[in-house]
């Protein structure tokens, strides 16, 4: 899709989700995590529900998906990327999983995902 | 980024960003009025602000973007499309713009946009 090379981060409201994905994300300490891989939405609410954080694995392979709560991620101007208040091994630790198992329906493990990383839920 | 063939729009609750992009918008008669060509997320509420229609041009020259309020569009399985209930003309009449123009603020131009389309506000 189209995209422009300026970054709109800073002070806008709205952000496309083109320019979302393939932005980095870090943990406070500013290790690298991973990047936004994908933007999942919750078509009955309107609500962003999860960015699909994407980390290790080489050219797609190896990789792991885990879905984090859209709530928890802070736009960082001098990082040039998102902070997930988490540690590298938590995210490890978390649940993880295959690219398209993350479409269709959440409610089974949306609860455990969102008590993990301690994240208000999108649907309520 | 990573697409899976199959579509998972009929039933589910979740769909990626990635796959609502490229999707054809149809008006209820069937016309076909351009495609999806990106989704703009509202920061601070965390919903999905608007799905911007791309229609007309010609491998991206001259081609028109409208931001189109999220919950006017249904999917329509047998178009395998969104079904987006304006005339092609009501389409073409709507103010347009720029593709970089949608990022940032839209508290300018998000009433005229959604009293124009009679949608719901996605900010109330």
């Amino acid at each position: 899709m189209t995209t422009t090379p300026t970054p709109a981060h800073k002070s806008s409201t709205l952000i496309s989700a083109d320019r979302v994905e393939g932005t980095a994300v870090f943990n406070a300490k500013g290790d690298k995590l991973g990047h936004v891989e994908d933007v999942m939405l919750h078509k009955l609410s309107g609500k962003v529900a999860y960015a699909v954080i994407s980390c290790g694995g080489f050219l797609g392979v190896g990789e792991k998906y885990h879905p984090i709560p859209w709530s928890l991620l802070t736009y960082d101007i001098d990082k040039s990327g998102y902070v997930l208040p988490v540690e590298p091994r938590q995210l490890e630790e978390a649940r993880s999983f295959a690219a398209g198992d993350l479409e269709g329906d959440d409610t089974e493990w949306r609860r455990e995902v969102h008590t993990y990383y301690n994240a208000p839920a999108y649907w309520m």
